[in-house]
């Protein structure tokens, strides 16, 4: 594991995220993913140390990975979710944390609807002075730290898998295509893929555009946004997938559809589906990546999805696991060994 | 533990279960019921593997007898529902269970309201080339294969409580009452005690009969369906009670009544619920099992349930911690010791 | 921690405690608050025993700290919570917890909405003759015993954190404010504050006190009920509160409201909701306590709550984990080491 020293407490957003801290995750992430390889999964890393799970939005498969990266480094789990919550009783966010703040809780991982509310945990926490870590597992339409960061450990393991680096990505291009608007999983991909060098190519309908980006496009395509990011965002998909080396889907939410933001699943999928014709606007050895859930035949073609060639959909919820037992690891130990 | 080898990854069904397999889940089974019986009711075995209850139909007590066998066998555990599951975010099965295999799975437990799921799942991960196994929790209206394997254990142990075996069972008379028609508990049962050699006689209303079985039937009875399995079919309760060794009533479901497949709970109650008066028509020392929850009144008398001279009923829960830990541990370690 | 003999096998109420028994739980969970300060919190103490939470009425709060007192004592835990349980499939209570039994639970930790539940369980097991032990975690409006200790320990360590013991609270002033009628919490507090000697008034609306009490008030105030516990009933705040070294405000369920018992929130915090100016009445260093989750602006007002100097709030949560840890460890080893 790196030598470098780790001083993050949080984990809240990839936006200030350094190069030396990314690699440092790459690098964690790569020496647990070895130990995922063995027949006993497991490391006494965190025994004693308790991993709360305070999820208000519901979310098996997220949950799931942090509890197994918990229970992976020994650390004891708390699962909390609003639908067997006091929330109803009228509690606040904060004086739930709170509550397991003193139940004496090391770290606690957050998923919630709004934005920003990992963030007002963590402001609170480090307020009262206490030395609990928070970890943002998806915020609203903010941001999905662990989620960009395992995106872009797979995407460097399969460059290098045994020396996972930000700096692989220079010069690749990296497209990431369907509902910006709406996605956290875009916003920490977009800070993580553009902070290594690689040029990020979204492209979406107009509707599932950010209006901030919208108004940087002329005739459905744009430049890079400044100097050092290179990012281009395009009304079309074959411009946003020529020579692409990596296409990450992003989920499609149904109910934007009932919101008026889409004519139709079918046009949806015809016009910004991923599919092997469109792939051959790409380079050869292009991968898919999609967060999951997949909608079959709506973000993917559902053949697609299956094809291991292609497809990088279940390397990613297996780098999920290393990653956030790095992640855990990172926060929980205060430095890398 | 049995030294024989254990070839079988996955379990699914009892209806190609051999008689070698039995015995060896009854031995296996017998070992970890000592070690249940101990204070400190642990042991390493599975220490650092992860069990995921996937559990696509909700269930309490199955649920926790399975949690409780693989904890006490040191595994991890995952526990999946489909209430707080992304099952309504439109992915397949087949995408979750991939799911969490790509985390790391090394055991599924799944149960689901459709017959077939766990099969479909363990042929894809077969399909897949990986090595996690399948354990069908119930199935539809399918199977049952542990609740089979537990029911089975706890009758051929109150036979031989040091040696639990198969054979025991020849020439024994057991009736199976109730609602066979929608029962993976029958269905796994018959599978089992036909091949034990004993003589199993089931009792339904025609309604709560497979139509297969009904044609069998003449007069209201029915004889042996092939030459090897001796199953008989009855319409009525006394003579399939009368001699037998073992009663097992089903639950009933008080959906049935909704579907006009019977009169009344107390007609049902009247005709083929499990009273002492109906008792005498059985042998002296017979027992009465059922595999819960039961509607106390309706498929047994509320005082007969309690009587521990004729209700195995908890001995069927304690069992089953023994068999599902036996089961873990032969498909988890991929041979009896 | 005590060399005293623990006798106890059920902790249902406190209505029958002894002193030797309250200081018996003060003094091990004084230890365990030691343990819990180390960076790995976590005694072997438990380990292999099965601890069942049986939740048949849904808290986040008690169900975690139970959970994660157990598991700091290296037990195995199984949560049951009414809502994925097979209590709509028609079985019984009692039957439910026999089921638990029989898969080799050795504590059970109980919480139901109708006061008596865990009476019932325990007086069954003791009937079977069956060695686990149930814990009440809140029945009804009856008691929640864990919370009154909890309190209790809260505030006896304030006083001498090394020895906390009975007879620190004797001739100290306790008031405890708010929905007398149907709390739990005051039922189980009542009874160890009054053991200890020290002063309880409890303040309410009328329509907030149990009858016996409020036919016991005159003008509004009424004297001690007996010659050895001292308890005083009040239909106003002030004299309550006058030269107080503790407030304990109750929580306030909102659907009182809507029984009419209430006129409304502003009109209940104006009158008994705790503020800094009310405060003044009481003793310079009076402090403040409440079960939580609070409703903020009720009860208490937003800033009292969140100022150290004066809220326990935080300190009970975290007392609660080691209190749940005595009582786990008492009643699961039989006796104080």
């Amino acid at each position: 594991m790196p030598t470098s020293t780790w001083n993050r407490h949080h984990i809240l957003s990839l936006a200030d995220f350094t190069p030396v801290e990314y690699d440092a995750v790459l690098q964690t992430a790569a020496s647990f993913r070895e130990v995922l390889s063995r027949r006993t999964k497991k490391v006494p890393t965190l025994q004693g140390q308790v991993v709360a799970n305070l999820f208000f939005e519901p979310s098996t498969r997220t949950r799931s990975s942090f509890e197994l990266a918990a229970k992976r480094l020994s650390a004891d789990t708390l699962n909390f979710t609003s639908a067997t919550s006091s929330m109803t009783k009228g509690e606040t966010i904060l004086d739930t944390a709170k509550t397991y703040l003193a139940m004496g809780c090391d770290i606690m991982v957050i998923r919630h609807t709004s934005a920003g509310v990992p963030n007002a945990v963590a402001l609170e926490m480090d307020r009262l002075g206490e030395r609990v870590s928070v970890l943002n597992a998806g915020d609203g339409q903010h941001e999905h730290p662990s989620q960009g960061l395992l995106d872009l450990f797979t995407i460097c393991s399969l460059i290098d898998p045994l020396q996972p680096r930000l700096e692989l990505l220079k010069d690749k291009k990296i497209a990431i295509v369907g509902d910006i608007l709406h996605s956290r999983v875009a916003r920490s991909n977009i800070w993580s893929l553009t902070a290594s060098g690689a040029e990020v190519h979204l492209a979406a309908p107009p509707t599932l555009l950010p209006k901030l980006f919208a108004e940087y496009i002329n005739d459905g395509e744009a430049s890079g946004l400044d100097g050092r990011r290179k990012l281009f965002i395009h009304w079309h998909l074959e411009p946003a997938l020529r020579d692409a080396d990596f296409v990450m889907t992003l989920r499609l939410q149904k109910e934007r559809m009932t919101a008026h933001l889409l004519p139709s699943l079918r046009e949806y999928h015809q016009m910004f589906g991923i599919t092997r014709s469109k792939l051959k606007w790409c380079k050869p050895n292009v991968k898919v990546l999609h967060p999951g859930p997949v909608n079959r035949g709506v973000e993917i073609s559902s053949d697609l999805m299956d094809d291991p060639e292609f497809s990088l959909i279940q390397t990613q919820v297996t780098s999920g696991v290393a990653v956030r037992m790095a992640l855990l690891y990172l926060i929980g130990s205060g430095k890398a060994v």
